[in-house]
């Protein structure tokens, strides 16, 4: 982290994990609490504990560009700007696009002391609840199709299908937006045993936290929602069942061998 | 996190991030500090705060199996440990061997209570410092074969390179294992354009952090050592210029369009 100089402002992205505070980086919290204005969709900014004095800039979830254009005019006006993320910001989550807004914004904006503060994301916080369901070669997907085509990520499924990656899968749902999970399980049934485990993972770290645990081949893909994060296993994810609480999930380091 | 019956310990998998104190979780923090053993590769307990009458088990990096059965022994005897992993305990770390080792050990291992705690894994440290490369699809790969064939290796490689996800190399290399990354560069250079950045982040977050970016068709996969994670780029991935420092290197969130 260098400091911003008088005459320039800074912007940091800052990631706050997916809910639960105990996963707020030392720097995430040092972040925040030093900037000047936080700018961020406002159910994570209600996270931030209020600084007297700061401003708060709240946005709608989607419109990620125009939340960064308006935190890189603050900075460029020389104010400490912390754009607040959700899980790790670098993850599907807003550094990206920060850096676009930059790339076609104003060349001043280059000159901006930009740093990013990685946070824990949903995939990770999903596989501690349940054991270890990326303990090796994984994917992290977005079906979200709203900025690539959906021919991509059929190709991007079928690929770590084919090398049986596990698959964390990021933005499955929305309101509106149904037919994408749909459409990956039913090309996933085609390509993967229906004995596969398949995690739904629902607002993990919060009072509203719901994990489901399935196989893919009776998964119900409206299961997830916006909140949701999706885990799908390879041929190596197992459960360990325990005489006390739910199976374990894990994928193990390598080819099962006892030991 | 359920507190462990005093008649059973409990084993806590924490994850302490890739060295840079300030992200280390709350949650990490408060169960290292709690626990009354602790086990872990020596490094990674010498950056934990001493609690008088804590017990250390300081052990030799490889041999995960061993140290996981050593801390679930412990844990069968009543006590309180936190099994310390470099950056996530879930992501090619300490976890998936702690569940090797319950499925295949005691019996009565299965009722410890077994937390997972996540933290920082190497490719967010990496992503967070030079900008946001994994800002889109993307998949993780260990290159080490001690526990899968290279075949499988290659293989998803291939898949990755096909599919074009940005990938996060784990494991490129140590003191005596030099071919897998050159065996990986030599497969990516006939997959992906030679244009492609290609990042070696090495000890992120430490004293002696050491960051090369370079494109695949020039990269030199002997920077790689042990304590290196290597991101290759997909073909959206790009550099930001900047007057004054480095690049940024980011990966839209979607096919670039002027905004």
């Amino acid at each position: 982290m260098t400091a911003a100089s008088p005459s320039s402002g800074s912007l940091s992205v800052v990631g706050i994990g997916p809910g639960f505070a105990d996963w707020v980086t030392p720097e995430a919290a040092r972040l925040i609490h030093a900037a000047s204005d936080l700018v961020g969709y406002a159910p994570y900014l209600d996270r931030c504990e209020l600084v007297p004095g700061q401003a708060r800039h709240a946005s709608d979830n989607r419109v990620e560009l125009d939340r960064a254009r308006a935190a890189l005019r603050l900075a460029g006006e020389g104010r400490r700007v912390a754009v607040v993320s959700g899980g790790d910001p670098g993850i599907f989550a807003m550094a990206a696009a920060v850096f676009e807004a930059i790339e076609d914004g104003e060349p001043g904006w280059r000159e901006i002391d930009v740093t990013v503060s990685p946070g824990i994301s949903a995939m990770q916080a999903a596989a501690a609840r349940l054991g270890a369901p990326l303990g090796h070669d994984f994917c992290a997907i977005s079906l979200s199709d709203n900025l690539k085509p959906w021919a991509l990520v059929e190709k991007r499924l079928a690929a770590a299908a084919d090398a049986d990656f596990v698959m964390a899968l990021y933005n499955p749902a929305s309101h509106t937006r149904r037919e994408q999970i749909r459409g990956a399980f039913a090309l996933l049934r085609k390509l993967k045993s229906p004995a596969t485990p398949v995690i739904f993972a629902r607002a993990i770290g919060r009072a509203d936290e719901r994990i489901t645990l399935c196989d893919l081949g009776d998964a119900d893909p409206d299961l997830a929602d916006m909140a949701t994060l999706v885990i799908v296993g390879s041929s190596g994810t197992r459960l360990l069942r325990r005489p006390n609480g739910a199976p374990f999930v894990y994928t193990p380091r390598g080819a099962r061998a006892a030991s």
